[in-house]
């Protein structure tokens, strides 16, 4: 039988607390969603101003930090025409994303959950998502 | 040009906390979303336990409370075979909830948004969405 | 070779114009759409707080009209569980509508177009696809 | 409580008037869309002889410059493999337009909706999104 370390909703709550943190900082109202390990949204927030077109691309962000468990900036840089990873972009019905701002939640070396961020350009998103992550250590103390 | 009036995301913030207060009380874990007036999600969470297949019907439970204008039961109620509104359920993407626990958010009569509970049986959904709406109301202290 | 006879924009207009003089009449602000005779899309328009849910309800039910070549209220009667039709809202990725308030729109025997009303109930889409309708014919001289 | 701007319908009409006058004088029959600050459609015509293929290619450009807020030519640019925005394309269902043609429509610095337009090249389709834009100004005297 497998046992599956799961971000609680708790946990995914502080995600979405530090990226909404890096987010006003940059001045920039965010759509920020959380996934468990399976890429199922655990919660979700678009701040006041965020895009519309970034709740799903937030989310889709989420789920490939969790389920292809790389950062989604490192597929943009694999999903190139004539590079071996080119076409991932439209795969799961659409929704694995390559747009910087998704990433893999790991704890002890497990992936536990997923977060992703949009509505800035990519590298912005990126430094939420990150931020997201670093707060989410500094509040739970848990090792990468 | 027109003005609208739409649910921020504190104000949705409100309506997922009494939400979850409800199903803390019936001992269900919840999916609770909160769309604004045009259907688009604003926040949503999946309290532990949570069942993954009531993520996309909370979502879409709220779109149609807040977009449709009618809680999802009532329309559950006209779309039956032989009525009139019947088929209304595949419409809209596969997006158009008849199920109960999505609700219009009004204030002063005007539709601000919308929100949609699901994991539990219809009633239970709906007996959540209203406790929502009942806590948004005492809360910030708008009127129907 | 065939010979298509197919609605102008400038005739689908009249359309619209039929069916919005209905809709101000009854009060409701509706969603109307005309397609040509293959059922794509001629023109549309959501009167100031038409239903975001009924844009795409209207666009389906004038497809409908157009290309199954009945009035979709009549669809609504067949498509009953133990019908042979039943099922048939499903159909065409959706947008198969069997809500009444699409009609084909004729001229000399022929259908042309299609018309689609949607925002109030089912009988009030249908009263102003028909009143869409009869402007029509009004201004066109145009017989069924 | 947030307060938000919204084209009119009346306002909408102007803005397909603009880009029609504009698709006249280059002798291109348009499809042009207005969709309202969320995305949603508010108006829509197929001009005589203008593209099917452009129905949906106009509604989407129209969605996406109101909800990504910027014109969907500069979306063209930063949508390269090996630029950190490739693979937006592909988000939002596939609705998301990457296509010259769509832009979003402010007043005051805010905005109100979009227009697409589509049928030409992406140059002329944008060429009739801009003068749809000024038309719009013109006969409103809204700012920017």
């Amino acid at each position: 039988m497998l046992e599956i370390k799961r971000l609680s909703l708790a946990e995914a709550a502080i995600l979405i607390e530090g990226s909404r943190r890096k987010a006003d900082e940059l001045g920039i109202p965010m759509c920020t969603a959380v996934t468990d390990e399976s890429g199922h949204l655990i919660t979700f927030e678009r701040m006041d101003g965020g895009k519309v077109s970034s709740i799903s691309i937030a989310i889709d962000k989420a789920f490939t930090g969790a389920v292809a468990r790389k950062g989604t900036h490192v597929y943009n840089q694999l999903c190139v025409p004539g590079k071996g990873t080119f076409g991932i972009h439209v795969t799961n019905g659409g929704h694995f994303s390559i747009i910087g701002g998704g990433l893999p939640v790991t704890v002890n070396g497990t992936i536990v959950g997923g977060v992703g961020v949009s509505s800035g350009t990519a590298d912005e998103d990126l430094l939420c998502a990150e931020a997201a992550i670093d707060y989410f250590r500094q509040q739970t103390g848990f090792a990468e």
